[in-house]
């Protein structure tokens, strides 16, 4: 019964390159992918053809593993792990601070701003890959900054009858405006004075 | 010397259909670009081509005018004014509820929000288009709430000692945030809960 087991180290042997050469292909295909969309191409210019040619790898090999391209592109995003900084825990306002100096840091990256891009733009003609992408980025990003303000309504760092969804998107809203069209220069301090002006808001006290 | 006025004169009555005929083809092509547009297409799939189909005119019709699309997209947006409500001018409150409902009413319609879209997305592929934007439709609505905001401060509705620009960011980035990537239902109140949520603050009183 040494069978079996002589017979997967003969297979392994065999193809030493197998599971490799496809993780690799897959990988290069991933890649090719995001740095098209990076070069700021768009879904519906976006190609089998263009990029099986940028990842050098034949147009067959991509569709053994994706039907269509909305998949792969959705495939690609979530490789792109929502890089959230671990935050303190100590005072709200400066978690805050960090999550959202994260996204100013985040939205100066050409691979990020272009998916933020396509998120924004492709959402109404690509329904499935917008799920997705909300998904993989925005949930991972809401639920962070939800938590911190929910801990401060918990401890009493902020308002007990507060809003919770609108201090989100006062928060995170504010930063993507700035970091979209401007207004301000996206100063280091920035995060900071969106986050203390959210906090103390704009009415007489 | 009549001779100048009445050539002229000839000349007007030689091509009653000139003028007209020209300008109802110009109108024809900005209809389709931001026909094309509303229905989802980018900027870099928009062709000179479909555009002279959709209008039903000749390619060489839309080239004596425009050079090349980007101008013929910037003038198809300088098109869609800016539709501003008119403010109270009473309360400061009111009228930034009043901007931000319009805010939410224009991210329903089809042809705003794909502009919203393109502007979002083919801003770093299309800058002196994102800038003819930028102008037409980002700034007045900027301003618009920017004076309000500014008035506020004058009157001693809101704090004197407040971050405007950040203020602005506040506002129409939570609508921004909400109408894009939803988080709570956009329901008729959701332009008072942003703006009494950012005049009370989220801190403690």
């Amino acid at each position: 019964m040494t069978h079996g087991t002589a017979g997967q180290a003969a297979a392994g042997a065999g193809r030493p390159a197998g599971r490799p050469r496809s993780e690799k292909a897959e990988k290069a295909i991933i890649e090719a992918t995001l740095d098209l969309i990076a070069e700021g191409m768009g879904v519906a210019e976006l190609s089998i053809e263009a990029i099986a040619s940028r990842a050098g790898v034949g147009k067959t090999t991509i569709y053994r593993r994706w039907s269509n391209k909305e998949d792969l592109v959705a495939d690609s995003l979530a490789t792109l792990k929502a890089p959230l900084p671990p935050v303190g825990g100590v005072s709200v306002r400066d978690d805050l601070i960090t999550l959202l100096a994260a996204m100013q840091t985040e939205a100066g990256q050409d691979r990020t701003r272009c998916l933020m891009n396509i998120a924004m733009s492709d959402a109404d003609r690509y329904p499935r890959l917008m799920g997705r992408f909300v998904k993989v980025a925005v949930e991972p990003r809401r639920k962070a900054v939800r938590d911190v303000v929910q801990r401060g309504v918990d401890t009493g760092e902020l308002r007990p009858d507060i809003d919770v969804e609108v201090a989100l998107a006062s928060l995170s809203g504010a930063m993507l405006w700035h970091t979209k069209w401007g207004g301000v220069e996206l100063t280091d301090g920035l995060a900071e004075r969106i986050v203390d002006q959210v906090l103390s808001g704009i009415g007489p006290r």
